[in-house]
């Protein structure tokens, strides 16, 4: 039996990548895609600069984009990804919910409300949960869950191995991020070829709000911030694909460099179609891992770590992962699966 | 009274820069060029694979490039730049301070040798006296001055600010360096075209120590290293020149990001030819300083400086600087203005 | 006495080069500024997004911003330079002749119609008294000129120089062009980092009609357009500015590649101050010219060839120019000077 | 029944194209690895610096890298592919023929020696049989076969398509080079970030002579090359793979651009376990094929073509192919499988 799913904002870079990886997933089946005005009515073909290096599925491609509106939408229809931009996102996704559609969203909108819960499925799956405190709240049939944001997503997995075996105090993480991370017209070539940007609007605060979320404590009624403190450097780089990271570490008790990748090593991923068996690929060579070589650990869903050194207060190191898959099309789906063996489908 | 000059591996790519900034320079002119054995006998015309935008001058085109031996080079000449390979620098350096001849080097070798001054002018030209130390333990009538690696070059102007007004304690710094600071063949394009590499081999142990040295106190007889903590994490990318770092300064005192901008905007340059009226170049705009759009503040000389915002312990800010000017050519010929106003040529 | 002009456009990419070239000029002194309506009422530092190196001219900066309107601009500006979108300056331009403004414009609107000059002054600068056919048939006070595409301008000094002394039969000419061509969006880094585009919309057109008409003959009332065949091939590779050609030039009589370089060596400016000693600069070495090493010949201003050999029919070579100087704002101004010389103003 | 196969210089670029492709090939099995000197007696995972997406398979990760020299390879060895620098592969093959081995050869050295067979079996099978003719002159039990240079290989298919169909005469082209196709340190990062490259040393003349060997027609005795004009001007560019192309092709008899497409449309792969079906793709987007898209058509086996436009003369089109794939690696191997086919091995 499988899920009929709808795409709002199915012509963007994040809307391909669903698409590319929906089109053979077990459980999931593309029943509505949804984009702005002027491509309503317009074959998916016609609609979309496509943009992914494998062609656009064929029944795909013939679909009808709709509007960005719960009528547009087929009843069949029980789950709804969302990649919207923010603005819109924050507008419609509540008339979604409201329409009884459980939505696995991607937009940064909402993400630090109390009553929507962040989770990437290898960290807190235990997060959805705090769908029952929003329903009551809100009033909805249908849901709202977030994923994270991809910068945030490249290094909490590793950063939750460290917290659960040493306990975190401090973090600062510098970023560098490729540039299909702000959408296809997002940065101008003339903007980066032969340069670096120091400044991501908003990224920052993201980073150093959302990993305190996914690492807090639900005790079934709300989430408590991890009290660790996060300081983050957002940067830009023409790279096309892979957030790469640096990260200082500092954790409560003693760690080694060695302890540190043991306890990375070690993750594994979960029951879900689209986590890997291996979540975090440790490298030994000290200049790994790099964004064009090792973006597509396990799939383009693993996330690969390396560059390990002791410092005085805990470790540094490196991580990456690919930001439109990991990061984003692919943490939205992975979140659908969470909501699927939850039951809220 | 011009003091004539020779540079040792001047077909390299900051022997490239050292030739054109040299050719205007009101107190310097080149007298002799040194380079590999294969280059030797021939003109510096057909020797260099020449790379810098303007033309070579003409007068150094039609130079004969000599083997890197004191007696290749003439008597007349009294100071020294060296750009050479540290392994050969190592070498033949302390033969050229043996033969008299005083040395202004770039190289990496012996930089955290106790005996060595390690200077930026505008940062603490009082160690340059540790020649009198070095002279009476190595019994050297020449000398050997080196100045900083470029990634350390690039922050310590404004850490130095920082200390000077707040205290500094702890700093984690992340690079983003260009690909000429490896030299010409030194990155391959195909390691480097939509990728970024998280190491750089031996340039974290260069930062953690150089900075150091270099705000460390002089009493005459040596210098006491600065007690605080720094960690380094250095990433070369896809740019050309101009290198970009993320750095997080934790401080004795509270310091708010005004105030650090504040005491950064207040640094002169010192009264040497090649040191810029304004060292430091303070941007409002959060996404700036930009490799390819500032690295040419100052004519190449200054460091520019943004993204200022208080953390926790301290305050974050980003800060560029042109590596094969600012931190390379220029600053081994600043050393050697230095060298001159302090009666050592 | 100075000139005063007005730009159209004036916050996209060419309209700041225009600024920086006429904040020097010695004959043109900015008195007006326009953009869209949203910039209209800012202060030109507050429309721009300003990204030439150079910082912005003071006094530029504080101008306020006005509508594309004859209106906007005061009455005592007699040239306007024109850099708008070509369906903007199809509508605008008119009014603007109309209100008895001299334009010189760099929008590809209206170049191939009968009336209208398209001039390079080295090659064709009798065509400007077109405008007397212009002004007969349209009626205007003012006039309007026009400078051909960039990558037009690249090729046509050196075939001027080849069809005076050889006389040209074929030309084919295929384009390796920057992305600052397409303006500061027009390519997105998504599009072109690790790639290359084989068609720039109309571009190919551009280069196979304004070349015949610019080595057209004039006879004082229309220009006939030279028969040579001319087919272009037009890409957009990841480099920020400088267009390489390859060009294949088919000759009436016998030639050989020195001869050709020859030909080309000889050809000098105008006595125009933007025109700079040497037109052409003929590079010896097969890998030159370079976009990065040699786009700023003459200040940018001048044509770089190189890679002559003999083909069958003719000969083959490269040429290379900046876009946006000497291929766009640069080509504006001295069209400017032209009309100034020539008593149009 | 599997052919075991060796390879030199295994380490290379193109070396470890040839282990991705060897290693799930249905029909040859990786007996024996050779490269230089230094790397003689390590494993292969020690000796290469392995740069393929996908791991290195964990039996030649093991397997030890011997010299290059006969002695060093298996009896049981029948087929040897070679992927040396053309001097060492002009000293060494004919030493392997010797010995009896079947060379299936990358290199450049020997490709119009008038006895050594150069095929692209999908457009020249027959020339295979020019062995006869070679073994009858050079006494040798092996024989040495050789496929074209990267950028012959891109255009030689859809030219045979427009040979077969219209008749060429003259044939015009200009290149877009990805760096790949200099090998690992071929093309420095700081020649090419922000650049491109007007000449390839050699290249223009190995796609004027090797197009016309194969396009030649073989009588059992010799080949006759083709009597059509062709001339070349190559341009390296900043990307990584992929080789496009752009051409002009004059024809004997008329075409259209549609007759021309439609010529290429129908061009098949040929019966070996490495022909792809399609051997062309056609697009009919004028902007398509792109490197970074379609390098990867038909597993990177199959050549991409689009742009097509009547010319005066003929037609003008693009195309597209993976250089170290259908260029390079994967073309050895098909010489291979033809050899195999034929029964040389």
């Amino acid at each position: 039996m499988t899920v009929r799913v709808g795409l709002l904002g199915a012509t963007g870079a994040v809307g391909q990548r669903l698409i590319q990886l929906l089109d053979p997933h077990p459980e999931f089946e593309i029943a509505a895609l949804t984009a702005s005005e002027e491509s309503a009515g317009k074959s998916y073909r016609e609609a979309a600069k496509w943009r992914v290096e494998a062609p656009i599925p064929e029944a795909v491609a013939q679909m009808e984009v709709g509007a960005t509106t719960p009528e547009d939408v087929p009843d069949d229809v029980s789950l709804i990804f969302s990649s919207l931009p923010s603005s819109v996102g924050a507008e419609v996704e509540p008339d979604f919910c409201e329409a009884g559609y459980v939505v696995s969203s991607n937009s940064s909108n909402g993400r630090m409300d109390p009553d929507v819960p962040l989770t990437i499925p290898e960290v807190n799956p235990e997060h959805v949960d705090l769908i029952e405190v929003q329903r009551d709240e809100r009033g909805w049939d249908g849901a709202l869950l977030k994923n994270p944001n991809c910068s945030t997503i490249t290094m909490v997995p590793p950063l939750e191995a460290l917290d659960r075996a040493f306990g975190l105090t401090d973090v600062r993480v510098s970023t560098l991020q490729a540039v299909s991370g702000a959408g296809y017209s997002g940065v101008s070539s003339m903007e980066i070829i032969d340069n670096a940007i120091p400044h991501i609007g908003g990224e920052e605060q993201k980073m150093e709000t959302e990993s305190r979320k996914l690492l807090g404590e639900f005790d079934g009624a709300e989430v408590r911030l991890h009290d660790m403190d996060v300081a983050a450097s957002c940067n830009r780089i023409p790279t096309l694909d892979g957030h790469l990271e640096n990260v200082w570490a500092d954790t409560a008790e003693d760690v080694t460099a060695d302890a540190a990748a043991d306890a990375m090593d070690e993750v594994t991923g979960v029951d879900l179609s689209s986590s890997p068996e291996h979540l975090i690929k440790v490298f030994e060579e000290p200049d790994r891992p790099q964004p064009r070589l090792d973006r597509n650990t396990e799939g383009g869903m693993g996330v690969a770590v390396g560059g390990f050194r002791e410092t005085t207060d805990g470790v540094q190191f490196n991580c990456l992962a690919h930001n439109t898959m990991r990061g984003a099309a692919g943490a939205s789906i992975l979140n659908g699966e969470l909501l699927l063996q939850n039951g809220y489908l």
